[in-house]
C-alpha cells in the first residue's frame, strides 16, 4: 500500500496549514475592501478551453486526461484562462467591470524544485471590461495592499508596459519580429543571470553583433526614467512607445496618490513569460537582504485579447497574481508569521467517566460563547491529561470534579501563570477572557 | 472554442460564491471552537490509495489517469481515505488524538442529477486515535452546532450502530453474513422507497419468506427504543448488540449535556453506503416541510479499520461531513441566505480624468480603514456612474470634484434615504460608519 504523496504534492498539517489559511483571509478580506467578489470556477476545463493559452511549455505541463465521457478534460493551470472563459460564458449575468478575486489551487507537471510544487495556491484579482489607467491602478493598489497588510514592509512592484520593451528595441534598430521575442526572452532572464551571458544569448539568439546585444542589454540595466525615455521616443516619432510610457505614469501617480508611492518603481527589463500580456506588466519582489533571491511574489498585467478568443468581442483585462505558497515561506523566514496558531486555548479535563456529561456541558456552553476549547478524550491519570493539554498549547486548563458539579463552579488553571482559580460556570467564559483568551 | 463548463461541473459566480463563502467561514469557525485543526491534503492521489476503499461503485467513480510520470493517480473522492493517509503517514509530526477539519471539493464522476455534481465541497471534521464515546459525541455536538450557527433550527441527526442492525436482523434469525448485508442494503433504501418493495427486495436478495422479510422491515420501522432493544438483546445474550445499545445511550447522554438533545435521535434503520464503517453511523436530515426531501446534509460514522489498512496497525477514528452544496441549497430555499453579500457599499465616483488621482487618494484611506469601496473605473457622465454604483448595490456614493478637492472635503451621497452631505475628508470614514455601512 502506497502511503506517500505524490511527488510535487504535499500534505499541509495543521501547524503550517493555520496561518496559512490566516494568510488566505487576510488576502481575501484586503481584496474584498478593494470592490472585488469572489468567483469560484471547477478544478477540471475542457483541454481546449486551456490548450494554446500558456505556449508550447505551458501546454506540455497541462496535466490532461479522458473523462469517462470520452471528454479531453485537464487541470486548471492558473485562474486567468478560466476567467476568460467565465466571463465570456456568463457575460449576461455578470456587472461590467466585473471585479473578481479567486483563492484555488492550480496544477502544472512542472520538475519539482525548492518551494515550486506541481499544486500550489493562486491568488487573483482581475478588472474585466475597463481599459483604463484607473484600472491598471487599482489592480495594482489592491496587491501592495495585501502585502502591507501581511507586515511586508520591504517589496518593490517593478513596473513595465510591453510596448516599452519594443519601444527600446526599435530605438536599437531591433525591428524584426523574431528579433525582438528572441531579445525580450534573453532580457526576461536579467534577474537570474549575468549581463555578459544575456549579451551572449542575445547575440546567438538574435543575431545581433557584440556591440548592439551589448547596447541592448545597456539599455534595458541602465535604469532610465520615464521621462527619459518619452523624450528619446518623442525625438524618434515612436507613438506607441510614447504612449505606453504616459500610461506607466500615470499608473505611477495614481497608484502614489492611493499611498502605495513607495513601493512602485518602472523597470524596463520586466519582461514576464505568458504571451498573452498586452498592456503594463509587473513583478513585485521583497527587498529583505533574507528574502531577496526569492523571486517575484506577485506578477500580473494588462491582457485586453484573451477574453476575446472566449467572447468573439474583446473584453480588456488585467490582473494580480499572488503567489500564496511562496509568499508564506517569505513571511515564515522574517518571521511574520510564527507561534502555534493552531493550538488550542483551552482544554476541558475529564476526572472521571461519569463527570464527562457535565463537562460536555460546561464545555458548550464555553464554545457557544465563541471560545475554542478542546475536550478531553481518552479520561485516565489527570497528569497524563495536563501534558495532553499543554502539548496542545492550552493556556487554561479546565477541572471539574464532583463536588464541582454540585457547587456548579470549575476550577480554572492556567499554565502561564501556574495560578488557579475555583469560579462559577456561568462566570467561566469571561473569568477565561479576562486571562487574555480569545 | 469550447466556451462552457464540464458537464457536472458549475462556476460560482459572485452572488452566490459571496454567501456560500460566508457559510465556509462560520463552519470552519465552529470545528475550530471545537478544538479541530485545519489540515489540507492533495486534489491528486497515487491511485492505489483510493482504489478498494469505496466499494466497486466507488472505484468505477474515481478520475484516474496516468501522470507525465507514468504513475497511476486520481483525483480525490472523499476527504477521509486521504486523511487516514495522512495520519500513517505523519504520524510522528501529529498530536494524537488529531482533531482536523477540512474543507475542499472532491471528485465523482457520477450521474449528475438536479443539486448533484461530479465536483462538490465536503466539510468534514474527524478525530483519529480516540476510541471513546466522548469522541463520538464530540464530531456530533461539532456538527449539531454547525447547524446551530447557520440558523437551520428544524433538523434531526439519526443516529444508529453498525453492530444494531447486525444485532437486529440475528434476532430475527438472518444470521448468514451474505443474507445480512442484503438486508442492510435494503434497510438503507427506506427513506426513498415504500416498506413494501423494500421488503421484496429483501425476499429477493437476501432469500427471505415473505413473513420473515416483513418482521424485518417491521422491526427496521417501529421506532422501538434503546431500552426495548437492550432489554431483547440481553434476553437473547447477544452482547455484541448489547454493548452497541449502550454505546449510543451515552452518546445521546452526551450530546444532551452539551446542549444538543432536541436535534438526536436514535433510529435503527440508518445503514449509511461506505463499507468502512464499524460504529456509530448516522446521517442528518432538514425536517423543515420545505426541504425535508433533500436528503442527508450532514452524515457520517467511527471508522476503526481505515486508517489500519495504511499505518499497519488501528488507530481507531471518527468523524461528520458536511455537505456543503446541499445544505447551501436548503439555506437558500428556507431564506438562511440572502440579500446581495457581494454588493460593495461605498462607490466612488470620477468627475473628470485629472480628479482619479485625489479621489483614490480617498479611497485608499477608506480602505485602509476597512471599509469595501469600489472605484469608477471608466468616468463619464455622473449620472451613468450612479447608475453603475446602484447596480453593485452600493448604500453610499462619494462625489469629489475640484472644489471638494480644494477644500479637503467629499460629498456623500445616501442612495438609500436620498440625501447628501458635504464632509471632511478626514470624517469621511466615521461618517460613512455612521451611517451604518460597515
Amino acid at each position: 500500500m502506497q502511503v506517500q504523496t505524490l511527488k510535487g504534492f504535499r500534505d499541509y498539517l495543521p501547524a503550517d496549514m493555520a496561518p496559512r489559511q490566516r494568510m488566505i483571509r487576510s488576502i481575501e478580506a484586503v481584496f474584498e475592501r478593494h470592490g472585488f467578489a469572489p468567483l469560484q470556477t471547477p478544478a477540471l476545463e475542457y483541454a481546449e478551453t486551456l490548450t494554446g493559452k500558456y505556449g508550447d511549455e505551458g501546454d506540455k505541463l497541462l496535466y490532461r486526461f479522458t473523462d469517462h465521457g470520452e471528454r479531453q478534460v485537464a487541470l486548471r493551470y492558473d485562474l486567468t484562462v478560466p476567467l476568460a472563459r467565465v466571463v465570456a460564458q456568463h457575460r449576461g449575468a455578470l456587472q461590467i467591470p466585473f471585479r473578481r478575486y479567486q483563492v484555488a489551487p492550480v496544477w502544472r507537471a512542472d520538475k519539482p524544485q525548492r518551494g515550486r510544487y506541481r499544486e500550489f495556491v493562486q491568488c487573483d484579482a482581475d478588472i474585466c471590461g475597463a481599459d483604463s489607467a484607473v484600472a491598471d491602478a487599482e489592480v495594482l493598489v489592491a496587491g501592495l495592499a495585501v502585502l502591507r497588510e501581511l507586515g511586508v514592509a520591504a517589496a518593490q512592484l517593478h513596473l513595465n508596459h510591453r510596448e516599452v520593451l519594443f519601444g527600446v528595441l526599435r530605438l536599437h534598430g531591433v525591428d524584426a519580429a523574431g528579433a525582438q521575442l528572441a531579445c525580450i526572452r534573453a532580457i526576461d532572464k536579467l534577474d537570474k543571470m549575468p549581463p555578459a551571458a544575456v549579451q551572449a544569448e542575445i547575440e546567438a539568439q538574435a543575431g545581433l553583433d557584440a556591440g548592439g546585444a551589448a547596447a541592448v542589454v545597456q539599455a534595458f540595466t541602465a535604469g532610465t526614467t520615464v521621462a527619459d525615455w518619452s523624450a528619446r521616443a518623442a525625438v524618434a516619432g515612436d507613438a506607441a512607445f510614447v504612449a505606453a510610457l504616459d500610461r506607466i505614469q500615470v499608473v505611477l501617480d495614481l497608484c502614489n496618490a492611493a499611498g502605495h508611492g513607495g513601493a512602485i518603481v518602472f523597470d524596463a527589463a520586466i519582461a514576464r513569460g505568458l504571451d498573452y500580456y498586452t498592456g503594463i506588466i509587473y513583478e513585485t519582489r521583497l527587498t529583505d537582504a533574507k528574502v531577496a533571491g526569492m523571486g517575484a511574489v506577485m506578477s500580473g498585467g494588462r491582457y485586453d485579447n484573451l477574453i476575446g478568443l472566449f467572447a468573439g468581442s474583446a473584453v480588456p483585462a488585467v490582473g494580480i497574481s499572488v503567489g500564496l505558497d511562496r509568499l508564506f515561506a517569505a513571511l515564515q523566514e522574517l518571521e511574520l508569521v510564527g507561534g502555534n496558531e493552531a493550538a488550542v486555548p483551552v482544554y476541558a479535563t475529564v476526572m472521571a467517566p461519569e463527570l464527562a456529561a457535565p463537562t460536555l456541558r460546561l464545555v458548550g456552553e464555553l464554545r457557544r460563547a465563541g471560545l475554542r476549547v478542546e475536550m478531553e478524550l481518552g479520561g485516565g491519570k489527570l497528569g497524563k491529561q495536563f501534558e495532553r493539554a499543554s502539548k496542545r498549547g492550552a493556556r487554561a486548563v479546565l477541572v471539574i470534579g464532583s463536588d464541582e458539579v454540585a457547587a456548579g463552579t470549575v476550577v480554572v488553571k492556567d499554565l502561564r501563570a501556574g495560578s488557579q482559580a475555583t469560579v462559577a460556570q456561568a462566570d467561566a467564559a469571561s473569568y477565561l477572557r479576562d486571562l487574555g483568551i480569545t
